[in-house]
């Protein structure tokens, strides 16, 4: 099979699997969306992409958001960004706070939700919410090749509305000065870019340095460099599903990072980036259809790390 | 550079790294072996061999034996294996009981100690204990093509004298009845497994199938299923090198497990098994120049599965 | 002795002590309460008081007032708060958030921070904050049979700009559901009432219902219940000192409530409140100084519960 | 009422209540004894018993023996034994091994299975286990000024083929040098004082002590100071219970000690002892009815501590 046939291919096994799994309900925005939709895009170093299902339909990126902040803090303060975050997988749920309080305010890794909202925390120093927010708004059309990209502002404000749980972390982190930043402020921040709303043809786009050395290799531009690349890539292998890092390395075999919309990104390095959506969750928060669809996909292209 | 160069360069730039970390001091066999060696020995797919430093002498490989007694289960019992062990990062040091508590008993992954004290139960049932340790000596002699491989036997019995923890960790999964049989037994099958003694050329040689989709590329024999032997690289990647895992993904970007003796065993899928062996070892029980030789060797060859 | 002349003895013993510990120096106007002060207040159940030293100088009672807020919504809405407190010591710090998330956000007992912000949500519900506070400062000024006894306003200012950890707790029960106003109106109530100031006279004074079978035996006044005046000194003496309860018991013998500030509120059911401050705390958080008063004076009187 | 009036009418309101609760299964000598039993006995310090009920069958003490192996151990080697155990409360189940993880293999205090063992380590040492078990049974049946003490093989037996979470225990403390004897003759002390049987009568004598300052106020002889006879009532009280102390004092109001064979020692100092039995167990190991009765014992008679 081709990389056609092989995106249909796993369109139509997903589809008797639709309906499975539960639509995150803790805001409205998220919690009407079918659960029924699932879409795939590919696309490969060369520029190509291979697209089916609702992979033109914008939907809430959620967590995968935090892939592009974390590229955007190390360009902008390099490895001193690891003095604030750790690198290991949290072996916790995402909103899990025992950690922190354990490990002195220091969150795992950048994946969780403590550990991108330190990363908000530096995208924010010393721009005001607003630039940063703009920033990565920016930064995330740019990559996806799109003016389409944006925030979705109801989202945001329902984030806000309910994010309790970060207010909380935030706060705890803030305690151990581990926030720099008025709490409000860099909640702002990361309130924001989880709104970031994005097609499956836009996220693969937007991944595709991932995939290819940390440069874009259609407009040939750096984004990070080379070795960033891969570590970002690393890192998405071991903390990029929460309490289900381990599990999806296992089945899929390729680095990937989920959002609570029920996005998946997925990089086979030297290859391609992969996005599926569907937004039916499993028990550990990420997108159950889309689990399958990567597997399956991972499967019929070979394209394991592993 | 070649592979024979970029072996010896990594060896002459280890040199003035020796002698940092610390020997581990719990059992008399291991507090005795100098800080200062230092071996290398990477296998190819095509079953060509560089090696440099010590790479002849025999270590205690320890925790390696997990990848190698982990391969074994899987084969004897397949995926019901995991209804006893978990795939996910346990966030905790490798002898840590917290999580089994929080768990029920059920260890978050085969590497972490009480993970492979259930792999070594499952290896015992209904083999006697000397069958089923005749059974991972042979497997491991085999794999690494050599009848030097063996137990050492006094290295076995201070494991047994001293291991407090792990029978405190088998009793407890035994009360939570995930040990079938009678715990002695099943650590003593552990202790010995931990006994194997290999030097790095063996080690790298052992290594091999896991590079080559699941068979022997030299003899051509089957070993483990391809799909098995991604999944264990995958599990290397996550969880071998214990709460350092992410770091060692971070830096070296490849599978690897690491032994309390100093060895590590990493996986360039596809391309070689690599082992390297130095016994000082960094604050979490990972040998210090070793990760540091690991990291190097990847950046030169370019070998990172990201 | 007699009571007088123990409560002499107790302030000179004390005298060679001074000194030890460690001010609180989170907000400015606790650190500089200087270290050597001391004060002692016993005030028994027929209405004479016996005061040494520092007797009446106002300090910031702080976590005291926990044990007056936790009457008052007794008062209120009665058994009803065991829903959303527990009574049983944390085994943690003071400010420790690990328990919330193991148990859903239900706080251990009403004296940790989160247990005592649940007890200032109930009173804040439907007064406005305003009122709420005032209520508690009318009330602890009635126990106290004081017009002085009032809320150090720099305090509260000072408690509310530091104390991102208790708005961490907060928005964390928040997230649970188990904060029903907004969280910004409930901290207000509960920084407030750790700005309470009082002399070691007042706080003995304040603390005589809970000696006396819950009234004021000198007015003849129910406070609460006599049950619920039992509970609460079971409370005090199970929880009273954060994770270090179980030695105040043993080594004193009676309930007691200590806060930040250096006070220490003790009780001798059936006999007399007793107030101590000493402004140096050991590690636990508590008066040094005052503790070992206490102890002094418990040997003297013999009023041990146990 | 008087006490035999009191006694008979907390029996007669307990008949309704019998049946509730669940017989600790997990040794068959436990599992067959019949749920509907329920005994009491109270001796005053004049020596008079008031007893009702199934007041005369023996049942296994179980954990209530941690009791007498304290007062046997603060005999031997007095404060020291509290470098090795703690005098706080847990905040945790009766065999958890997260706190011993947290804190070095330091039990939080000696009434939780892991604090007791190491109680058991004491007192065996240096004597052989045979002569520290024959010790203890003595001690009970001294305290208890009976012949029929003793202590149940079969009982005993089943403990040690079951006790695999103690086994765990007590080999997570010899991890970090806290058991000085061989862990099996340590446990093996333990199992079997956890054998002892007694009635409710014998029970009620056996910890008069803690009632009247140390001494037997029947024989005149002294057991231990009276300062060490309220600091064990201390520890009852905040640690008796589990992680259920702090409802036993708040309910009751007297210092207790359950073990899971249904029965509860109660101190009313200065003037009882009291012992319960019933064998239908609460969610948290302790006696169900046994905690009403004693709720209703000590309403009637007021003499809560508190």
């Amino acid at each position: 099979m081709d990389l056609n046939e092989i995106v249909e291919d796993v369109r139509a096994a997903m589809r008797s699997e639709l309906g499975q799994g539960a639509v995150a309900d803790y805001i409205p925005a998220l919690a009407r969306v079918p659960i029924e939709r699932f879409g795939i895009a590919v696309t490969t170093v060369d520029g190509a992409t291979y697209a089916s299902g609702d992979a033109e339909e914008a939907f809430s990126i959620q967590s995968i958001s935090k892939v592009f902040t974390l590229t955007l803090a190390l360009n902008k303060i390099g490895d001193d960004l690891w003095k604030r975050v750790g690198k290991e997988p949290s072996g916790s749920a995402f909103n899990s706070i025992v950690q922190l309080e354990n490990e002195a305010g220091i969150p795992r890794n950048p994946f969780i939700n403590a550990g991108a909202i330190v990363v908000s925390d530096v995208l924010l120093d010393p721009m005001s919410g607003a630039q940063a927010i703009a920033r990565i708004e920016r930064f995330a059309g740019s990559l996806a090749n799109s003016h389409a990209v944006g925030i979705d502002d109801e989202v945001a404000r329902s984030e806000a509305e309910t994010g309790f749980r970060n207010v909380s972390l935030a706060n705890f982190m803030k305690g151990y000065g581990n926030i720099k930043n008025a709490v409000t402020d860099t909640l702002d921040v990361y309130f924001h870019q989880c709104a970031i709303a994005m097609s499956c043809r836009e996220l693969a786009r937007a991944g595709l340095f991932l995939a290819s050395g940390g440069y874009d290799p259609v407009s040939g531009e750096p984004v990070v460099s080379a070795e960033r690349a891969r570590r970002i890539n690393a890192l998405m292998l071991s903390c990029g599903h929460y309490d289900a890092s381990g599990d999806f390395g296992f089945r899929v075999g390729l680095p990937g990072k989920s959002g609570v919309g029920g996005g998946i990104l997925a990089i086979a390095p030297g290859k391609a980036s992969i996005a599926v959506w569907s937004p039916g969750l499993n028990s550990n928060g990420n997108s159950l259809v889309g689990s399958l669809a990567l597997e399956r996909f991972a499967r019929a292209t070979g394209w394991s790390i592993f």
